[in-house]
């Protein structure tokens, strides 16, 4: 259905998880027995989560648990850890920061120069606990790293920046052939952010082994304010999703899709997938986890702009180990524990035996927003103070 | 109309409630001379009432109290009441624990195993008293349980989980066969929840008497944050009934569609009939009656699961005794007391002489929150304490 | 557009005053120029705004400045003013009642039964002002006081309930008949409240002089809350006056239609005018007059129901003489005080000439709701206690 | 798509720029490279930002110092400036009003009369500073001060009221010629407002060089609620736009559309240029630098209306110098400053080279409410004092 936002002007109805549910379905499974599992090019992994590549949730530490837990923590190259001998006491004073000074004082830690042995360093530190690695990097420092990482024995590599397109244009300096740079690197690409059928398509051709979805959606991310640009997840994801079915329809390969952002809860991560994601990467939730090294503060990857921040430091707090955010037992029951077991829980209540089969569960429009009463309900606890 | 959530993804509009609206009458009836009665299978009841199977709401008191109103009370049989010989004592225990440690007090509580013979002794304690009696449980204790409550002089046998469906798949256990366990029985059976055509026709073909209509929309149900997983009500009752509707005119057996959570005032009430619903469950509005158990708290079936808790502990206080929540008078104007009263009304004012004519009432698209003035009024009223 | 809310159930959307917004015409004219007034039968009125018949809005003293200032007041039949020989002091007490007892004292003073003689009484106070009066009542009691009224000189009798319909269904007691009553009456007969284009033109062909439109939506209303009846005003006033219009062009007969209830500013008084109304009824607005008996207070006439309150008492606070209210200056700018030159500026920048002009503008749907931002700068602001 | 408001009654639906987002491009551009220049008539700007003519964000200094920035300021003729031989201590007694009396002292300042002497002074006082000035008046004044204004050195003239057509009828004085008008003027007029397709393409061929796009959407603006006009500023700048498009067709003059009011973030300004707009009109967001006359607060022409004001005095805050407003280095990450960076970068994002391709880029509708969860969140944060 087409909508007009005014006159000739054609315009899309996009839509995000809030607007979404999922529906039971005819026959159901035993949650146990549904497979989680999903691969990234030839590599396999038990379950399909990835940690966000913010100095707030990961540091080797985090990304050696997680390995374990059979998912995959995504280092980020640009931050703190590959800047400071000693990452952590500078990640204390972000997060002692008072409120009004923080997204200043991070911009003001980010300014000293990346040390190119730390880079290594941080993958061997990861590599020596027998866990699957990945490093994540901006497009303009993916040559420079790139080979590093690889060689200090890196298992996947990231390159990510707010809207990545294969072409872009610029007089002033030479942007990344991405087709070069995937062919170049002997372990898998994942490349992100994108949103959009064509620039997903585009980003498959040249190489990607994986692509991370979302604009603009994240708890920790001001895109939408600062410039205008967001697309909702849900439609962002079934539209990549589609390009990666056209894509393997036509070539054989399967490039993963990875929804990245805006998932505050299990029902919303539920969502993804049944959007068409095959993993899902996840900050804020995990920095809630005791191990995130934000001590329960986390900031996206903008905020340190030095000219034009679009991100926030934000305060989670912390709820439990990552084990059991992922695994259990929750302790609350607001969606934001045991996230493996509430997808296993979802994938049996709609019969999906596995992620491909979750993709294609229906999904019907339904707002969040309940009955007038409960929102006041809510706010008058708000207001009591408690 | 159909919708597009995303490239060549076609999704249905659900509605809720606070969605939906009744349209007055060309032709009125005096509300005194409405018929409110409706039956399950054989059995006739004065009001189309059931009281919820949660432990904060229903005992055994209580259901006998429910009985003589004219209504339904469903007893938990996997709840506090099979559990310990002095269920009160528990019950306190729960309503004064501290906001933060509810759900894991409930978790703990829950972990008691059953005692085979209150189940019958609890049923006799309502039999007694000489009015219908209906107990629930979940699909895995079903066999273990029906015979014992049929034999105990039960008159009603509910089965009931978040998502129930005839074909369950498990290679682990083996599923409740519902066909089997229904033409077993000699009293009515009623299976829930359920929430779309398919699934709803397939339980009225394995032999329910009546279904229970929602997934994910009560007070004390958080199953949409946790799970994504969602059917608003009045569609999921709209779908429901035409499920009923087909069934009866090929098999000429009419099953009761009883519409179960979200509904918070009687306006939400009335609705559920417009949408084709031929009884409601109640659980948060009873809850408030002086006769619960709760105290003023309630909680879901499903806030004691060990591992996921879906379903919290709310505070809904004591506002009136359950005649007068049912027949009124009404102290305050908020929809919430005197609900046979408030389907009386709304039936003389829609000109429907019975709940079957209630059913094909007109149902407009109305969204209920009002001028943006009066939300802030609202709040306005709720920051200044009072 | 047909809008499906589930299998086989096709529903209408229908608009209130937040979700549309008028538009500037292409021609505008001088706003002292534009003509406001209006006519009910052969009765000429300088303003379109009539005043509520609650007992917090208009007494003896306020109809008589009403009439002065152009409008016309109803004075309610059915309260306190026909009850008490001394009205004001009750009034007072229902204004200084505590709010959680409110409405039980409003249940209390309306048991006190209706002295006939204080009917007339009434009417001969606000008659010897030359003023045009009216005066309200059910349609249970519009025999027995009609006559009295239009003996004692009343110039418009208004017959009001919450729906009301020319068919009635009841065999304990005998319904009104409209078609009759009308036509035993000399005087003009308003009947209200209808919100659809079937009710409006049965109640027109039964003789009726003017329709109250409008069921749910008032400030001082819980209609929809606890009956789940309500049609939005916008919606309710373009169908009635689609009957209004069938109705004139097959009899000749013009009925004017009144929209009655939820208009908190000027901006939805003239959205009401925009929709198709003649004139508007105004409760809350006018319950902030210096005039206004209720001190501040106001209370639908639902409220006193014995069983079945449906209305509370509402605080509106005192603004200004009825003369500011409605001629200005206003000193605040938030659209409820100078409701006249409200209307006649809106008339003049869309280009309309008369009411008539006024009723076929362009309406737009356009929430009100605007930047997230906006709102919680608003929340904000609450929040802070300023 | 066509929506129905009630019985044959067709309405359009008109969005907002919270109801809609921008689409990343398929190719990406160094924002650094793009081309943010417009044109008004033969005048060439470096940036597409006016100031608006209110008197809380306009004064000499200020004008001055946004020329040199490559920016308009618009000084209004009908305020403070041109009453007052010292305006500045006039202003600072409005900053200083408490909350309650402001709007009343707004409407005591403005009731001194012109003083003509002083419109050329202040033209000569900014003009000396060799920028680009321009000032504003009513329609009714346009002929007393355009002269004046011309000869004084003035390089734009701008006439604006609430709404403005070509056409206005009255018998009590002369409305003004605009086509007559704008052909005696030796400099390009813009006129304003406006938000039709009709209404502008009859301003544009009247003379116009530029028109103001916006009725009722301003923060400091209360036209919707006061009389119930207002046309959400995307579909009013695609209308216009559209207008624009067509009378450049025909006529070969390219007249330019330049959205005024609602725009409180750089996303929402991206979001006006992707509406098609050549220039944006910014007062809130301009209010807040250190340069403004109203030391963090301001208000709207239609404030100090005698009898109708509609507008208020709003409290910003001052949070950086125009410089950094407009250039950078933003501190915080709301999306309130640095425009100019937010603007390029957003252009560089979805691929647009220069302000016309802007207005071509897809715009997605996507409501900005995300997750009930966020909101309430916020609501907690703001509920607990931080």
């Amino acid at each position: 259905m087409a909508f007009f936002i005014g006159r000739d002007r054609e315009s899309r109805r996009a839509y995000g998880f809030n607007e979404v549910a999922l529906v039971p379905g005819d026959v159901t499974m035993n949650p146990d027995e549904v497979d989680i599992s999903w691969k990234l090019g030839k590599l396999k992994f038990e379950i399909p989560f990835l940690a966000a590549a913010m100095d707030g949730v990961v540091d080797t530490k985090f990304a050696v648990k997680m390995g374990r837990l059979g998912g995959l923590a995504v280092l980020n190259l640009d931050g703190i850890q590959a800047r400071y001998d000693n990452p952590k006491e500078v990640l204390l004073k972000v997060a002692s920061a008072p409120k009004g000074k923080a997204t200043q004082m991070v911009q003001e830690f980010y300014k000293k120069p990346i040390k190119m042995k730390l880079i290594a360093k941080r993958i061997r530190e990861m590599k020596k606990h027998n866990i699957r690695t990945a490093v994540s990097t901006i497009p303009q420092n993916a040559l420079k790293y790139g080979k590093i990482a690889q060689d200090a024995g890196c298992d996947i590599f990231v390159i990510q920046s707010t809207v990545t397109t294969v072409k872009h244009i610029s007089t002033k300096y030479d942007a990344l052939d991405f087709r070069k740079f995937c062919s170049s690197m002997k372990i898998p690409v994942i490349i992100g952010n994108c949103v959009t059928y064509k620039a997903a398509l585009d980003l498959m051709e040249a190489g990607a082994a994986g692509l991370l979805v979302g604009v603009g959606p994240g708890a920790a991310c001001t895109t939408r304010g600062v410039l205008g640009i967001g697309v909702p997840q849900v439609t962002a994801t079934v539209d990549c999703a589609a390009a990666r079915d056209y894509y393997y329809k036509k070539s054989k390969k399967y490039v993963s899709i990875i929804t990245d952002g805006g998932m505050d809860t299990g029902g919303d991560i539920c969502k993804a997938f049944a959007s068409g994601a095959d993993a899902v990467m996840i900050g804020s939730a995990f920095a809630k986890s005791k191990e995130a090294p934000g001590k329960g503060y986390h900031w996206g990857m903008a905020t340190p702009h030095w000219n034009l921040p679009r991100g926030t430091r934000i305060y989670v707090g912390t709820s439990g180990t990552l084990e059991e955010l992922l695994y259990g037992p929750a302790t609350t029951d607001d969606g934001t524990q045991n996230l493996v077991g509430a997808l296993r829980t979802s994938m049996g209540s709609v019969g999906a035996r596995d992620i491909k089969q979750m993709q294609l569960t229906e999904l019907i429009i339904a707002p969040a927003i309940k009955s007038e009463g409960k929102i006041f309900q809510k706010a008058q606890r708000i207001g009591m103070g408690k």
